[in-house]
């Protein structure tokens, strides 16, 4: 294992201690997140834990199963309590950005469904300012040209993400276009501008969702509280 | 014919003397848009009038090309000059309700990216106040029974469309929650509300999109230009 793996397993094991018997998890998806994954696991065979994962993706899913975590849809649960994701940002005032897996739809959608939020991520994505990673955009395929137009006339720098020479296509059979800002002044006003973009189906900012973020530190995991 | 139907050919037979020679022309979808269609195949033979349409949907796009008039998709425009579609309600400041035939999304996709927009309604589509007709909402399938209870819980009286007891799928291949609202007293902070909520591909409020209004009444088809 290397060194960097390493510092995301103790981060993971650090997130699962907040897990509380009995409840329904949110689960995400990523490098850290695995880990995460693995030392749930570990405390449902040790310690009979009774929970319920709701997983972001099918590789989460997959994962969880195997380790006899069982899971349920989003639909098929009344609430979440907690969730545990990734996050590929994460600013002093604990908003972020999310979707470098193209995901952040159904990611965004599990998080507004959960009582509480918690990040797991390592040192690199602590910044001071939102922005350097480029923001990704899910949109509709049906007039995305036209919006890519659109958002070239703001100034947003947009790209539509390529695999292979073709469109990247998410789960929901959507192209995802990421916004190359540098940085970001003001995200909730960003936020509010690109919900009202017919077209976009969600953008990749998640802003007053978070309420602990662990960060893989050398010295150690350390757990931050939101406000 | 019946009346109904001589009138939105009357309708139809108005709109199209408002579009130019060599122009790029949005082509909506519905009973009087079929009208309009006939009268615009018609002025093609008759005055050899180049334009290109760009249609809604593909029953559109079917009937334009066997009049001989060409099309193109979204995409492949460079800008449209005028679209010409129906509505389910619009009232007296020019706004107005679209989604009953469930194709909101990519009609609102081809409105926003028009120069003008011309709305084409028989009398009884005239309101004093809109929400009498349910607002429909195109919603991402992941997470929609808890969009659901969240629109519940606001009181909106949610109802997903349903055909043939399965859930009524778009072009997009999302679902359409409809709104029975009954008044809707500030469509704006309602649209902006609803832009809002993750999940919520586009609702069917077209707000300050339309320039002109067409209405088939009794005495001739009537032409109301916005403010």
């Amino acid at each position: 294992m290397t060194h960097q793996d390493e510092l995301k397993q103790l981060v993971g094991q650090e997130a699962v201690k907040f897990i509380e018997n009995n409840t329904i998890v949110g689960l995400g998806t990523g490098s850290t997140v695995k880990f995460m994954v693995d030392a749930l696991g570990q405390r449902v065979k040790d310690e009979h834990l009774s929970i319920v994962g709701v997983p972001t993706s099918e590789r989460t899913r997959k994962q969880a199963n195997s380790l006899g975590i069982p899971t349920k849809g989003i639909d098929e649960v009344d609430h979440i309590d907690l969730t545990i994701d990734g996050a590929d940002e994460v600013d002093q005032n604990f908003q972020g950005i999310k979707g470098g897996g193209g995901a952040h739809l159904w990611e965004k959608i599990v998080a507004i469904n959960s009582h509480k939020n918690m990040w797991i991520v390592d040192e690199s994505k602590m910044v001071d300012q939102l922005g350097a990673f480029p923001l990704p955009l899910e949109v509709i395929p049906y007039g995305s040209q036209q919006l890519f137009k659109r958002l070239e006339n703001r100034g947003y720098k947009p790209e539509f993400r390529m695999k292979d020479g073709k469109y990247v296509t998410t789960d929901s059979n959507n192209h995802i276009i990421d916004l190359h800002l540098g940085r970001i002044e003001h995200p909730n006003e960003l936020a509010l501008e690109l919900d009202q973009l017919t077209g976009v189906v969600e953008h990749g900012l998640f802003l007053n969702l978070v309420n602990t973020v662990i960060v893989g530190r050398e010295d150690g995991p350390e757990v931050l509280h939101a406000r």
